[in-house]
């Protein structure tokens, strides 16, 4: 993971990539930058909104529909990621983490995965440590640079516009679900 | 339908778009992604809010006022929609649906109109079936590539940013009621 | 008005454009699409929320300052934009008005001045009539195409992103005020 | 600081900027343009929300592990800025301020620091003044042309898009404190 991904590798998942990407059986999403693009509705009373999108809503049921796992990590706490973690149907939820390391490794003694196993989709500093540690590291478009330059695979669309969507593709395509799913979309 | 435009076609509708709008009389859309750019305002209580477009409004309204119906048929279900869709006179509505292809075949009933007579304009997978069926299919510049590469007129704006109001304008044109529309605008 | 500015006047206004706007003693801004990118937030209750912009506020301020009169002239009606128009000292506010034209009429009688001393910004199809009834006439980046090829003026910003601050210092330029107000800005 | 950045600057701070950013020991912010990207979200009671980012907040929080000092100073008065600047520890909160050169002398009196010490980063004409005294002066991409052709340091974020926390990111640089910081996330 300390590679440098080439340009390409930015754009269209490298073959390393998707070797990655076909193993993991547990996909674990960051929040703010990832399923949003990171901005946080103040009012005097705090953050009261977060701004989800559809078409990652309809990636993470394809990705559940095929038997991966998904899980929420993330720093801050509030009841609006509980009440889309609950729509999505995302088991495995771990709010107001300090050290994402730890609350991995739980998830992984939870599961009873290994970390090789297991991808994770971050933004941002305190997403670094447990990235590392993941068999398939993804970043959206926005993710701070020293994120960008440390994944297997970054999103051409920012967090909270498609980026986890984009990420869920990589993942069905490398697991060679997504043509089926498509066919069945389609009414074939 | 299954033939992918050609890019000339994504951005000006070619003729064969303009044929097949020429000839509807009853226009579909989808919600999220379509009317909205797919962005779900969340609180502790769930998804509460939504960004509609005044541009896409008053193409709604114009649409209408030539005698093209307009529905909504979405996957989801809110007050929200219905509060847009009753400001916008749409009078055929439908939500929470789980396979739109089977609201469609009710629309057509209710309507008596056929499929050929019907346009859709949706921005994913759960649009791909309803969407083939239906004489003329658009959809905005961010949808899912699948439906992009299977719709006769791609908006180049995004939903919830004048791509709605960029399919009206095109119906418009096809059935020749743009040019009067606009000049009672003008006033002259 | 009726002929289209040439691809230089929409970046930057052309002498044309500055000559008519040295002459304006009123300005009248639409508002959806224009202090705003014609985002309306909807909950279940209707549209409860705009998103206006600070530096177009300190352009109204700017104006204002200088003896040159703001009014708004909206389709829709709403608290919000009264709010937003006490905050920013706009005297004169027309909501809900469904012939803009009416209105103008009506706000020329109000305060003696003819047409050719009004300007208008607006974005869309109900702005066209009396945008060429005015002396000087404006738009945001994201105004419909008819409207853009019909005005003076075209903001390189989107509307609630600073284009209605463009409009405010051009006509600060254009009456020879600009250079005094940023003087006084930077405690000069 | 009246000369104008070259382009090259705009992206990568300048050596000379570098060198102002190495001597602060209090960084003064904005809010509206700088914090967010200038929108008021308005209902009827008055502007309601802001949207900060998740980014920023974690670049606020590098910074005052390294004994950096924060401020913010703004023209507007509200909960929603002393909410996030409680979240963020950001001890000296300035609002409603008329004149921001007046609460920059105040600020500097409380902390004992000197005008050299200090860095400003604004967004539009209410900045200027304070800015030109401060040693170090940054905006975001956003800003007005008049505050981008003065300040040593332009982010390539917009505000409440990222544009804090490279500002964040080029003084922990310029201090020698974000190679430390960096390895310290990655678990070295």
């Amino acid at each position: 993971m300390a590679q440098k991904p080439s340009p390409a590798a930015q754009t269209a998942p490298s073959t390393d990539a998707a070797g990655r990407a076909s193993r993991i059986k547990l996909m674990v999403f960051d929040v703010d930058g990832v399923f949003t693009d990171g901005s946080l509705f103040f009012t005097a009373d705090g953050d009261t909104m977060k701004s989800f999108n559809s078409l990652d809503g309809h990636g993470v049921k394809l990705l559940e529909r095929t038997g991966v796992q998904t899980a929420i990590i993330t720093g801050r706490q509030s009841g609006i990621v509980a009440a889309r973690a609950k729509e999505l149907g995302i088991t495995h939820l771990y709010q107001g983490v300090a050290d994402k390391t730890v609350a991995l490794a739980e998830l992984l003694g939870v599961t009873g995965l290994s970390a090789a196993e297991c991808g994770y989709m971050g933004d941002d500093w305190p997403d670094l440590a447990v990235m590392r540690r993941c068999g398939f590291a993804a970043a959206p478009a926005n993710a701070h640079p020293e994120v960008l330059k440390r994944v297997h695979c970054v999103a051409q669309a920012r967090g909270g516009h498609g980026a986890v969507r984009e990420v869920c593709d990589a993942i069905l395509r490398a697991q060679h679900r997504y043509d089926a799913l498509l066919a069945a979309a389609l009414g074939d």
